[in-house]
């Protein structure tokens, strides 16, 4: 099963792909996508969506998951990120993927076993769980990873229960 | 000149496009794209996509008009419309399309002359301007023919002060 994490952004865009074989999972590889400001808003979109869209078919994913947005945030930075997302999410669809979205807590408490972890904790559980020889940057491509990971874990979580015939 | 008009939205985005000839205007179509809400969210997003891109490439317009979201929405609905407006602004992008974005007080400004005009204040003189026999509705549908005439009427002031050699 291999997973594609997202941190959404239009100035700069996370992802991660991670890979599980059994019980045993590892980077295939992580990034971000940067557009700067001296590019109109709908072109750093299109490239957003460009190298998304290249990710998904150099690498096949079987499933996006993507960060939900922290919602305390300010409206314009929300719009932004919804603009980011609707091109990510695009994407998805565009190539019959699956699609997960996860809370920050979520994430948290796959990659550390606790839902108010620290980013530092985070990027270090992320780092070890994947056996990279040092931490993932930038802490955009380190979220992407943490998604991913979330992503794998949950769905192994829903995989089992299936197993045992109980609702997901 | 031929404006596309687009009032943003997932469940309901509106559309309308409006052909300048000298002073003269007219609608050449409009509507909604509407999506319901037992679609998968990537899947709406992928309809809007493709609706406002069979448009742009149907009737090829010079310009797309956006309206600017109000800023006071609740942040739910702004991250819904933000990821709305993402595939619109990559549409577009995609077919190398001008963009325009205007705030609700520039649109009632250019549609009536005030402002502070009232909703029906707005369809009221759409529907004059554009010679239609009734009421544009939806209203999202007349809200995006509002943005078109907006585009239209600040392309017009944006040549003259050209044709003039002032500054924008």
């Amino acid at each position: 099963m291999i997973a594609l994490g997202i941190d959404p952004g239009t100035a700069i865009c996370g992802y991660g792909l991670v890979e599980a074989q059994g019980s045993r999972i590892r980077a295939l590889t992580y990034g971000v996508v940067e557009t700067t400001p001296d590019m109109a808003g709908a072109m750093r979109l299109k490239k957003v969506h460009q190298e998304i869209d290249l990710l998904i078919k150099q690498y096949n994913p079987d499933i996006m998951g993507v960060e939900q947005l922290f919602m305390n945030k300010n409206v314009r930075t929300v719009m932004a990120v919804g603009q980011a997302r609707g091109v990510i999410l695009l994407a998805a669809a565009q190539n019959a993927l699956k699609l997960a979205e996860y809370t920050p807590l979520q994430v948290k408490q796959a990659v550390t076993g606790y839902g108010k972890a620290t980013k530092e904790q985070v990027i270090y559980m992320t780092q070890r769980l994947l056996n990279l020889p040092g931490k993932p940057h930038p802490d955009d491509a380190a979220d992407a990873l943490a998604v991913a990971i979330c992503t794998i874990h949950c769905g192994n979580i829903n995989r089992m229960r299936i197993t045992n015939d109980r609702l997901c």
